[in-house]
């Protein structure tokens, strides 16, 4: 369902299961990153009317997401700080073609996969972590990242014939893949 | 309660009475510029952890009007597409200082009085509209534009002692009624 084309490594969860302050925080900016990216697609594609309102109440609830992580951040004094983000979504973003309507159904699919890559990683989190209020927070979030997936494969799929659209979904998840085979050691969600 | 130095004229009000599809279409592109200039406060400001809360709420508040406002126009078979904006908010934030803390206490105020601006109108629609489904929607709408202009006024007054906040307002909204006084006879909600 999630169209991804590996599974998280141990040392992935390992390195976040002993970083979670880190792992909060760049939840926090990925939550506030996702919504812009969302916004930033109304904001250029005008014309796609049938994006208008799904992404939209996309960016409210990742908005709301990033209030949530907040609240916990500051409920464990964590500050809410700046933070090196992830080389992840920019090297992803970077398979996206130039050419329209290419650039809009590779943009959409990207962030399909970025939002499956973050369910998958929560699910992993819900899972293992002792901390039962963490646990629950992932829990309650990874049910929108797979519903997110599923919005962003959708919009691509009215705009392109949809075998077209499920082959270019399958070859950016193999890059996808790769990515994150080949990410830095750093704590981040998507590393 | 606004904090506005002047009063809309008649000619604005008659002329956007006349245009009411292009006020409309100007509307939904406000709403989603209003979400977008807030979005991008927490982007610019994470030391500012007390604008974070707020801001997002006010984003996704912005977010939900731009919904209701593409809807009404999907109605009425009005088109969303680009639209030429009015010069105003980038008129309007060219007295924005350069150093900190000032740049970001002017942009509050700037951000303040455009929601001001908009409550002001929404009010002189609603209460001269014949048409009722938009008299309603302004009606609907201008109690949150005054909310959302007293918790600019109110976040800047938490960074910086509220008398000099408020001498700074009074000085950028005689400098906004100057805008609106000379702005170009274009059907916008803020010309």
């Amino acid at each position: 369902m999630l169209n991804l084309e590996s599974e998280s490594s141990s040392d992935w969860l390992n390195r976040a299961l002993s970083g979670m302050d880190e792992i909060l925080l760049d939840h926090a900016h990925c939550e506030k990153k996702a919504a812009s990216t969302a916004l930033s697609l109304i904001f250029r594609y005008p014309e796609q009317n049938h994006m208008l309102q799904p992404l939209s109440e996309l960016a409210r609830e990742e908005l709301c997401h990033f209030e949530i992580v907040i609240k916990l951040l500051d409920d464990r004094e964590i500050p809410y700080t700046k933070q090196k983000p992830s080389p992840y979504a920019g090297q992803l973003m970077s398979c996206v073609r130039t050419s329209e309507p290419n650039r809009l159904i590779d943009t959409l699919l990207c962030c399909a996969l970025i939002e499956a890559r973050s369910c998958e990683r929560m699910q992993l989190l819900a899972d293992h972590l002792d901390d039962e209020t963490l646990a629950q927070l992932y829990r309650s979030l990874l049910a929108s990242e797979a519903r997110h997936h599923g919005i962003y494969v959708g919009l691509a799929s009215q705009i392109m014939d949809e075998a077209i659209v499920r082959e270019r979904l399958k070859e950016i998840a193999l890059r996808e893949a790769e990515i994150i085979r080949d990410a830095p050691a750093m704590v981040r969600m998507h590393t």
